[in-house]
């Protein structure tokens, strides 16, 4: 079968670590194992996360004074590099006889997205009052309150399109090839009306671009791996129930959190309602187990 | 012809400018119109060095106090993400209708290989005395002095092979396909006897893995684009003197500066040399004229 797998930010982090690369470089190991039968048996391609490693960019980039911070569409082209990087080597690691090939991708927006007029998604270091102000009016930056904190907020659009679909097919075609494509949803770029593309400075949701990857490189399954068993009702109550099996049409009758399971939800039942095909989330470790049908939550049609 | 294409640190930033992002998004633009017409006529692969941004990337993590720097293999990573990004998107803006496609590209090294024993590259910002001799001897670092000034030095061990060579050379298939790879020289790694492979803390000249990266796509031309109009004789003396073409054995009795023109004539000179082709080298803006003969150093065998 041929699988889009996209493995979350704790692919390459546990969650609450600190972002130091030795603890990257053993999160992405663990990757590489957990993959291990799943590539044996099947055609993966893989995309990825890049929370955290954007998020410590930003902080860099902020700590470094002589330079202004860079835009995030190049800090995600920055991330591309280093996930694909640490990805290609952990895959490799476990994997001897498949080539990983990553590939920086960008991802077309559309300048008249609704999601481009209003900034919802946080990104970056935490700021003053005083200190957002100001950046708000040198860079043209806009701050909302992450809680009791300023932080930066940019679009979350929509993905169109991959410029880079073509070459990603076409690497698929090699029975020994793995490509690494879309880490961090992409870099969102808009169409030049002089030509060519510009870069934005947008998030583009890594699920969602995962489940429009999935359906251009003619998937047959969307596997969502995440540090969570699969999907549960009423997650956190003592009556908590996992979900193992569940036709698309229902499973949208229910909500899920938008900060957590919602964007993974939603990109699984487009995924299914798109294609006809399967969709999968559930924990890391079991990725071949969840593809068998064996755990996780299945997204039918 | 297909021709593979070597830009230096200058076509991402101008000698001497700061390392703004804007500086380095317009000297991408130049880049890529100054490449038009070469794409016109002739196949292209691109290569890149890395120098300034691996710089400001390790200024960058020396400046964020709450996370260890990252390792020099992860940070090349990192630049050939934001580099590819860059002239990828330079390219789409001057040549519509061709996919440009980076690749993030590993290049093997060899362990035993004497230079990994005597490390000779600086990298990354310079430290007092008592900073150098703490990172030491918490990190294992190797210090030496610059000028006056001491700087971390890693190895500049000789590329043996790319990882991603099929990949490369399977994209170029395509008629509509311009490839950028081995960007900084390519992430050196060396072979795991456990399998899979390494990555290692060293810088491989940007100009030795072209070479290398020309033979292996079979290139019928290897061009090294700098800020200079070619190679000279007694450069900066009142008798400075233009090569304009040259015989590999007459070229390599010459000695030129190790910092500078030294690495590009070496690489230059071992293509024609192990291929029997040409090479040339020259300034950026006169691309296409160099590889037609009529500008810049043409190396012949």
């Amino acid at each position: 079968m041929k699988i889009l797998v996209a493995v979350g930010g704790n692919a390459l982090l546990q969650r609450g670590e600190p972002m130091e690369a030795i603890r990257q470089i053993e999160s992405a190991n663990r990757t590489g194992k957990a993959l291990q039968s799943l590539v044996k048996e099947h055609k993966v391609t893989l995309t990825h996360g890049n929370g955290p490693q954007v998020g410590l960019l930003a902080l860099q980039n902020d700590a470094y004074k002589s330079i202004s911070p860079y835009p995030f569409d190049i800090l995600g082209a920055e991330t591309e590099g280093m996930i694909g990087y640490l990805l290609a080597m952990s895959l490799n690691a476990a994997i001897f006889d498949k080539k990983i090939i990553t590939i920086i991708t960008r991802v077309e927006v559309s300048k008249d997205d609704p999601a481009m007029a209003d900034p919802t998604k946080f990104v970056g270091p935490v700021y003053e009052k005083a200190d957002a102000d100001k950046l708000a009016e040198e860079k043209g930056w806009l701050f909302k309150l992450d809680g009791k904190q300023w932080r930066r907020v940019v679009p979350s659009p929509t993905p169109t399109r991959f410029l880079e679909k073509n070459a990603i097919n076409l690497l698929m075609t090699q029975d020994d090839t793995i490509v690494i494509a879309s880490g961090g949803g992409g870099i969102p770029v808009i169409r030049n009306p002089k030509g060519g593309f510009i870069g934005v400075e947008a998030v583009v949701d890594k699920d969602l671009s995962g489940q429009l990857l999935a359906r251009e490189i003619n998937a047959d399954f969307f596997l969502i791996l995440t540090d969570t068993e699969g999907v549960f009702l009423n997650w956190g109550e003592p009556n908590q129930e996992q979900i193992r099996e569940i036709p698309v049409a229902e499973l949208r009758k229910h909500k899920f959190p938008a900060g957590s399971m919602g964007p993974k939800v939603n990109a699984a039942c487009l995924f299914v309602e798109l294609t006809g095909k399967k969709a999968g989330i559930g924990k890391l470790e079991q990725a071949a187990d969840i593809v068998a049908g064996r755990a996780g939550t299945i997204v039918v049609p």
